[in-house]
């Protein structure tokens, strides 16, 4: 709520028309030369994770708001093509409630209404904390948020990396292409619990050496997806090659059962994160490793069990909206550097941003800021000023060319 | 206490001289034919874990006790060449106070005197839990429980194998060469934490991704020990070939930190248990295992710690009590199906026996039963009643036959 006042009198102060919504967003919204034209959003999320750097979300709102402050001042919001409505989105991470995306699912229209009953670990609902604060919602009230196509042009949205990417490449903004599909896989091989004493090496059924195994595969699959996946209908030429570029693969949990360093485990269970810009290639992958992994348990008479537990298809950029961050991002880099010899990096997100729900609504471009050490949301999380001076200027390129 | 009481009758019911001494054992002897010539002890312990069948342990008392319970109806038991002293050791497992060979550790002499000392969850005491149970102990008398060596002739165990090779080999009993030595390892892998999403494959230092590796690598080794293993000094011919029928390798726990399902964990943790009979052979493979675990850590940018949090010496039992076991189950294999064509077979044991603890005061012999399902500690530890049958026979024989 303190961040709500806070960045509405920055909306404010930058010219813009402010309301909050009855989902928590803030809006800050200037119409221009067209009030009627479709409407440019903008815009990222307000909230964070707990000990997370200070630039994740914030860094897209404020860089907008700054752009807008700055064609206040020298008097050219007036004389923009369209409506530009920056958004502060309240809930991205889903921290408190374990849901994602319950600012931008709204105004997207693809939060189902059971989502205002959904409660904390105090078992306090989303609706309840909201009247809380002064905010009355009904399941038809949010249904309302819900923007209607027809009156938006498109979403532009600028967050940092939060990856190591443009910190290799040594350029401080780059474009994203798209948001990664995801798949999250639970794996769960069981073998013959056993005495790590008594069991003959050659008369085990061990689930970690399998796990082992598999995991092992796994990492191959992910760096050469090209020498593994077979070039059939479902796996063309270029899916391969997105997929070379793209696709990521990671086991984040692990966990033995008994867990006794003397015991073999009767059971183990792995999760595997896959991502990829390609949906086609990340079911072939999937696919792929599904096959390896039972035929590894076959051989080593274990029983394997792989369940979908989360599935959600990539988000391709819209090629305009990225070219035109390109040639802002220019235009940024040659005022900052003078002469700008590079290509402007295209890169993917790996990680999920408001776009992702935004995209249900209408097209999207996103635009990455370098990000140091490239761990996500954690305190070391740091933008150069320099980079969040680029980020700014190129936003505000972005906005003065519209069309 | 109930077992104490119950055993000590079953030991007086079959005409020896019995006593519970100040660690809870329970003894029970016969001075046959020569008192003043060296004891022949023979027992195992009370105790077992949670959980865990009625075979543990119990069997190993209840065959001595029967044995000679069978000589004293028949007259025999004056007529033993040399005093045998049943021993019920009070706790090997080390359930409550977490510290096994309690009983046994007393009687050869290896208990420190800060044991009494040892709580359990509840900060009790094992001196203050004795003296509950009317039992005084000081440190001064818990030296004294040790036996002097030269009373003693040898030891003689009958356990179940609680593991699967008897039960492969279609054999009910098993003359055990050695007790494995064992070294527990922990070995940590760091490497640099990021988000699942954002961090390309090529651009990672995953721990899970080099733990698998060395895993399968730890698995391919303790199977084949003879394909890695240099034949140097430190290596003979015998200890590769001893190795490869004896060496077991567990990894029994696995944790990764942060431990969730969409970050490339920072750091990942496991055990490792490596058990042979061969001390130099053991060695070895910790020396190969350990160069390529930091070779795999190196070629991958993490880093590796490779801790010692355990070493325990191999046992190997005495070849003369070995021969004598064997001729003892030819001759009680003989009585129950007249012809035996095969060859007693000859194991290794992989778990720990109270015959380990008592090898610091004399030489040792053991015979393994065969046990159904193999799972050591479990309810489904199972002894069929003619292996019963079969252990108490070889026991009568084995006494019978005393030299």
């Amino acid at each position: 709520m303190r961040a709500i006042s806070l960045i509405r009198r920055w909306m404010e102060d930058a010219g813009l028309r402010t309301w909050v919504d009855q989902m928590g967003n803030v809006h800050g919204r200037v119409d221009g030369a067209n009030a009627n034209a479709e409407a440019l959003l903008i815009g990222s999320h307000m909230d964070t994770v707990v000990d997370a750097g200070m630039f994740d979300g914030s860094l897209g709102i404020v860089s907008a708001i700054s752009a807008l402050k700055a064609m206040h001042v020298n008097g050219k919001l007036e004389k923009l093509k369209r409506p530009v409505e920056v958004i502060a989105f309240s809930d991205e991470e889903g921290v408190r409630f374990q849901t994602t995306f319950l600012g931008s699912g709204a105004i997207a229209g693809i939060l189902p209404a059971t989502t205002l009953e959904i409660s904390d670990k105090r078992d306090v609902m989303i609706k309840d904390f909201l009247k809380e604060n002064s905010i009355d919602i009904t399941e038809e009230s949010l249904l309302k948020l819900k923007y209607d196509p027809k009156s938006v042009w498109g979403y532009v949205e600028v967050h940092i990396e939060q990856g190591p990417v443009l910190e290799q490449v040594g350029f401080p903004l780059g474009v994203v292409k798209g948001i990664a599909g995801q798949t999250r896989l639970k794996v769960t091989v069981r073998g013959s619990q056993g005495h790590a004493g008594t069991v003959p090496m050659s008369m085990r059924q061990d689930p970690m050496a399998a796990a082992a195994e598999q995991i092992v595969v796994l990492e191959s699959l992910c760096k050469h997806p090209e020498e593994y996946l077979s070039y059939d209908a479902h796996c063309s030429d270029s899916t391969v090659k997105s997929l070379s570029s793209s696709l990521v693969c990671t086991v984040g949990e692990i966990s033995t059962w008994p867990s006794a360093s003397n015991v073999i485990p009767g059971q183990v269970t792995y999760t595997v994160d896959i991502r990829a810009i390609d949906d086609l290639g990340r079911e072939a992958v999937i696919y792929d490793l599904s096959k390896q992994i039972y035929q590894i348990c076959d051989k080593r008479s274990v029983s394997c069990i792989i369940e979908h537990k989360h599935d959600a298809g990539a988000v391709i950029c819209d090629s305009d909206l990225s070219s035109q961050l390109k040639s802002a991002t220019y235009s940024a880099l040659k005022k900052m550097e003078g002469d700008i010899q590079d290509e402007v990096p295209t890169l993917m997100s790996g990680a999920g941003h408001d776009a992702m729900a935004i995209s249900h609504l209408t097209k999207v471009g996103m635009l990455f800021v370098r990000c140091r050490g490239g761990i996500s949301h954690s305190p070391q999380e740091h933008v150069l000023d320099n980079d969040v001076w680029a980020a700014g200027l190129a936003t505000l390129s972005f906005l003065e060319n519209l069309s």
